[in-house]
């Protein structure tokens, strides 16, 4: 019985794993109630800290570290895209969940919402300065990341035969 | 109308947005049918691609940019926790989820595991090499979005003002 084993039983915070983007909420951005708002130095600045559960900088990473968020930053790295050619380059990603995404990295200026009054309306997606700040920082991760791909590989085929054969002095396996 | 408006109703996929970190998935590799897995360069080499849906850089690079999984890896490059201290680190993470953000991290080789068979077991976390690097990623993108919020929550209540007042022509406004 590892202690991974055990779910929790007293979990006091409403679940909110896993759900999608959300935007518009409520900016408790120095509070100083037990909701882990972010906290104020001693001139009354307000520490962005992403450990701080209410902190607003915890908002905006997940904007931008989000499944679809870094993908979509990721690709307008490489320039400006219509909505449908960017939902076609972040392959995977619905209707919805693309311009829920776009709309909270447009909300914390990261990307630029150009539209043209034709009809249909012309709507061109492209990168804040902030967002390619953001975006280079991303690139580097992503490239580091496919790089070292062989290396996640490997480990996870060691750690899936170490899961086959339970006691490492059994002599040996079929791996 | 804008075409942020429609709601897709063609969703092909499963809808997998906002799943927890999942682990043990079928690694599709390298296949040539139309699931967007990554493909294979003119000597058979993978090219891995996070932009393919079927890619497995795209399930690593959710594993470690996940809600909880950039919290993890940038709270043990601090150095070892135990599982409880880190769940009171990651301020707001259940139980439940963060040991599946650990396994999945372990199995992708960021995160060592080293369990010493005392009872109860004494279980502590540490970043492995690989982790190490990822986790300097992250923290230099943290970093950069700490020192950037005040740009972040300007362009927010920039976006917000405009969204109240719908003709910018309208004259003054309550803002």
């Amino acid at each position: 019985m590892s202690e991974q084993g055990t779910v929790a039983s007293d979990v006091r915070e409403p679940v909110t794993e896993g759900e999608p983007v959300t935007e518009g909420e409520p900016d408790a951005i120095a509070g100083d109630g037990p909701d882990g708002a972010c906290v104020r130095d001693e001139h009354g600045e307000i520490i962005f800290d992403v450990f701080a559960r209410g902190c607003p900088s915890r908002e905006t990473m997940e904007h931008i570290t989000g499944r679809w968020g870094i993908l979509a930053l990721a690709a307008l790295a490489d320039g400006t895209y219509r909505f449908n050619a960017l939902r076609r380059r972040v392959d995977g990603v619905s209707e919805k969940m693309l311009a829920q995404t776009l709309q909270a990295l447009e909300r914390d200026g990261m990307v630029h919402r150009a539209a043209q009054p034709t009809i249909p309306p012309k709507v061109e997606y492209s990168l804040t300065p902030l967002g390619r700040e953001a975006a280079g920082r991303l690139l580097d991760l992503i490239d580091w990341l496919e790089g070292e791909m062989p290396e996640v590989l490997k480990a996870r085929t060691a750690h899936d035969d170490a899961r086959k054969s339970p006691a490492p002095s059994a002599g040996p396996s079929t791996r």
